[in-house]
């Protein structure tokens, strides 16, 4: 009897590409360019029972807001399900809902409803967001020639407490949205998402790693950095350069070589690993 | 320092009413009416580990069918957020989509994403469901001296499980849409869902318990019918009397009155109780 664990997250996530015709893309892309997605924030896992709730509503919707500007989109609305043991105190959830609120309204979002439910152990935050692009940017655009970049720095995002309070890159994303052939979010860790552009866009990468923004190892395999990775044709390269960092290019091979050698997809697995 | 069990789920909907303008509704309702709405699943609570993982998928997915019928909708997109143990059979992943799958498919509704992140304990599936609807039905509608009926029979879900089986009433929902001034998914149990009503239509309820369909106490507090409660004016309740059951009449006075005395809202609080 397999477990998951036994096959992994991209593993599981391959075998309900069986039975669901998932893009692989960071939300699902609707008629209309509506955009929807959700994503879990669990005790114990995203956040300690010690982080302020504040910071874990902070971060339940900005990861959410996050896969939206992946797409180069906008956000609308969110609805918010959560799980909660019932000795926590009210204060906690209200703050929760203070750091929801803050990156919701940061990034011009409204919550229109939700849900709570008791939960014995763990608690979570289960947000969906409902958000819409023009000309929404798949993973399965990058074409062997562009010019791969990432925005902001990469690494250490546990240590230093950013991926609770990180920016969504929104405003980013709907900009590069005229230029990318394709975008993600760096969820977990530039080697493993790597590897996911590989399996959507059927390309390679061949990346410098001394052009990498951030301190090797953890650049390639901390995750949780929450900034965009994307392709571009050649020609807009230079415009980018200024703002944000070129770490490699696109090749024909499917494989991701760093340096010129082959680097494994060491990344964050939900169910391979423990953090 | 007020925990969550202190105040119960009412007192703390009606806290984060004043973070979050929720009408109440099963649905949030947006511009074009679009519904959007999410509702966990959580192991332990809605669901034991020895449940079929096929029952616990159709679950998931009804219950939140159930939301869309309620606003008299029809559901068209899901996406599914899972918190799984590493150790958990692929086997269970695989059948627990069948299960969503199924119901999603039953009412055609398409599953187009979603995200899988592990947890230590307890698993948990969260539904959220896009749908629409020309003309939603508010649980704020209901109007002195309109006829209150109900759907199929209600008690016993847990003992027969029918919380695991059910059929959402999306059919009766959109019908109904027509006809219904208020109407909602009886998830909590009756006594305590007529409560819900009395707050969003400021009216109150006079039921007569020989009419309500199913044994008492349980037809009353047991919880997780999934039926329809909706009230229609007194011209529309000779043609729908042949189909559904008419339990009682609604009053300006906003209370509860169960064959002329004050009812308690004694059905399931998530935080008040364990189930």
């Amino acid at each position: 009897m397999k477990t998951i664990q036994a096959i992994g997250e991209f593993g599981l996530i391959r075998q309900l590409q069986e039975k669901i015709p998932l893009a692989g893309d960071d939300c699902a892309v609707l008629p209309g360019g509506l955009l929807l997605t959700c994503d879990p924030v669990i005790e114990g896992i995203h956040f300690l029972p010690t982080t302020p709730a504040r910071q874990v509503g902070w971060k339940a919707m900005a990861r959410n807001l996050s896969d939206i500007a992946a797409m180069g989109g906008t956000p609308r609305y969110a609805v918010v399900s959560l799980g909660l043991r019932p000795a926590t105190p009210v204060r906690w959830v209200r703050q929760l809902y203070t750091g929801l609120h803050a990156a919701a309204k940061k990034f011009g979002c409204e919550i229109v409803g939700g849900d709570t439910a008791h939960t014995r152990r763990e608690q979570f935050v289960v947000v969906t967001l409902l958000g819409h692009a023009a000309k929404p940017v798949r993973r399965s655009g990058a074409k062997p020639g562009d010019i791969v970049f990432v925005t902001g720095k990469l690494g250490g995002s546990f240590a230093s407490g950013k991926h609770l309070t990180f920016t969504p890159r929104l405003r980013e994303g709907r900009q590069l949205a005229r230029y990318a052939h394709a975008m993600m979010d760096i969820s977990d860790g530039l080697a493993s998402d790597l590897y996911r552009l590989v399996e959507s866009s059927h390309v390679g990468f061949a990346i410098d790693s001394a052009k990498i923004p951030g301190k090797l190892p953890g650049a390639l395999t901390d995750g949780e950095d929450f900034e965009l990775l994307f392709t571009v044709a050649p020609r807009h390269a230079g415009k980018l350069r200024k703002k944000y960092s070129e770490i490699g290019r696109v090749i024909k091979k499917p494989v991701v070589l760093l340096d010129g050698q082959p680097l494994e997809a060491h990344g964050y697995d939900h169910f391979a690993q423990r953090r």
